[in-house]
């Protein structure tokens, strides 16, 4: 069994490979020190526990770390911002041994190193059940906002949504292979968020599913959100997900409208705006409140970020 | 038993109450936005498990809250610089109550209050076994590093650390009064830490102990640090401690010496600084290596951030 110090030595040096000059204190003190920034800065956290958010049945301890990250990363590009430093909170269980941390710690650095952010510091302590905390902290221009929808606005999304839960129903069926992986380790396209970014009027990331966030972005735009399963339809990949639930027996729209951890991004855009490659609009934002989905009210299934 | 919404509600609540114009985007979307910064920017982040860090038999919810934002405000006190925002991250049990979410934040709201930091964001999971974790961040001027410490200079302490331990050890034979309180929730004297950065040529918190501290100390500068007993005794409390240990038969240089969680400050200073009120000289720096306690070597035994 690793010592702690093992453990922690093994860390440093994985998060330590990358040099950058404006990091004034890195790993190995009380805090990282960080230069002055002369744009705002975004700041956001998320939790992840084992049985909860991954299991280590399904998933190797790199595409955990990658996921935990990248569930982070894209909270700061769905403000409009880019992500820079990283602090990694873990607490593992006393068997880790140095392989398994580095593993663990590789999938946290090359998902952030995807995207030019780097791990500055951390804790590390020890629980039966693994824990992990990352928090991010990055630069932002004009903040995009859930109340920034326009009346008049079209509703855009990047990706299908419910790849990720149609992936752990995958899982939970002992199928553990490329269908699966949307779950084990979602694809975040960090740089369509960019491309939106420009153009949009609010955004957010959907990772705890289209219905619940689109009811956010409605409440606190004080608008109605009309979507159109028919435009849904549209996004790519959708043909294969239908043929996917009708094997399984399961329920299609489930999956599209309240399946969480995709990461894809919604934005609503001027109505006349031309979109970015890879996004299609799926609805529009009308005068009033509540989401509305081919003409039926439906209502938030819970949220975890506060 | 309580909804998610409903304990994100209450959290909220509470971690709304202080506004400030720095906050651009506050609590409710994917990240918090905070005004650009001309200082550097001090980062760190402190996980605590329960059943490790603390323990609801012990400990009221507001302490844990409290006790937990401590030990991460210290760590940027300890480098010089003044903490302002914080990230928190939650996995609490799922039979929580309002009322018991609302006493854990007030916890941590109120111990931020005291030194002007403000939660600016965060995230709520579930748990069996309760798990906090915080990130802080906050300006610094002249990082003070485990780096800095010169041949020459005066090794001084903000208090007499071992008393958590010895709080701890009441708490495990049943005493939950007074003298276990610095256990279950320490005070921690940021303005002490403001007091010695003015003169200080390095400066820590001893969370992990002072033994292990000043290991990580001397390494980092490249100097021997050599700790005197008989200074140590002259610390105020020295003597209800050595009572207190003497009466529960254990051994007091092993709480003094390697007890964790005090949150004490050490710093080297020139030795001729006329020092803070409240700081103690409990040692010198000279060239070589190691920590010498009355002549002898002695180890780390262990830590835990990196």
């Amino acid at each position: 069994m690793a010592s702690e110090a093992e453990l922690l030595a093994a860390l440093s040096t994985i998060f330590s490979r990358v040099k950058d000059e404006s990091i004034l204190v890195g790993i190995g003190d009380d805090a990282a020190v960080v230069k002055a920034h002369l744009t705002p800065i975004a700041l956001a956290t998320d939790m992840a526990v084992e049985g909860t958010h991954f299991s280590r049945n399904w998933s190797s301890l790199y595409e955990i770390g990658a996921k935990i990250t990248s569930a982070n990363l894209a909270d700061i590009f769905a403000m409009g911002g880019r992500p820079e430093y990283l602090l990694v909170a873990a607490a593992l269980p006393k068997n880790f041994s140095v392989e398994d941390i580095e593993e663990l710690a590789l999938g946290i650095a090359d998902e952030a190193a995807s995207v030019d952010a780097i791990v500055v510091g951390g804790d590390l302590t020890f629980s039966d059940r693994m824990v992990i905390s990352i928090s991010v902290f990055g630069s932002v221009g004009k903040p995009l906002l859930r109340s920034g929808a326009h009346v008049g606005d079209d509703l855009v999304i990047s990706k299908l949504p419910g790849e990720s839960a149609a992936g752990l129903e995958l899982l939970k069926r002992g199928v553990l292979d490329a269908k699966s992986a949307e779950h084990r380790n979602p694809t975040v396209e960090y740089e369509k968020a960019q491309a939106i970014s420009a153009i949009a009027h609010s955004m957010c990331d959907i990772s705890d599913g289209l219905i619940s966030e689109l009811n956010h972005m409605s409440d606190a735009s004080n608008v109605q959100i009309v979507v159109d399963k028919s435009l849904l339809k549209k996004v790519p990949g959708f043909d294969q997900l239908e043929q996917l639930a009708a094997e399984l027996g399961v329920d299609l729209w489930e999956w599209i409208l309240h399946g969480g951890e995709d990461h894809a991004f919604i934005a609503t855009v001027p109505g006349d705006a031309s979109l970015p490659s890879g996004f299609t609009k799926i609805g529009t934002v009308v005068q009033g409140s509540r989401v509305l989905v081919d003409g039926f009210i439906v209502e938030h299934q819970g949220f975890q970020h506060f």
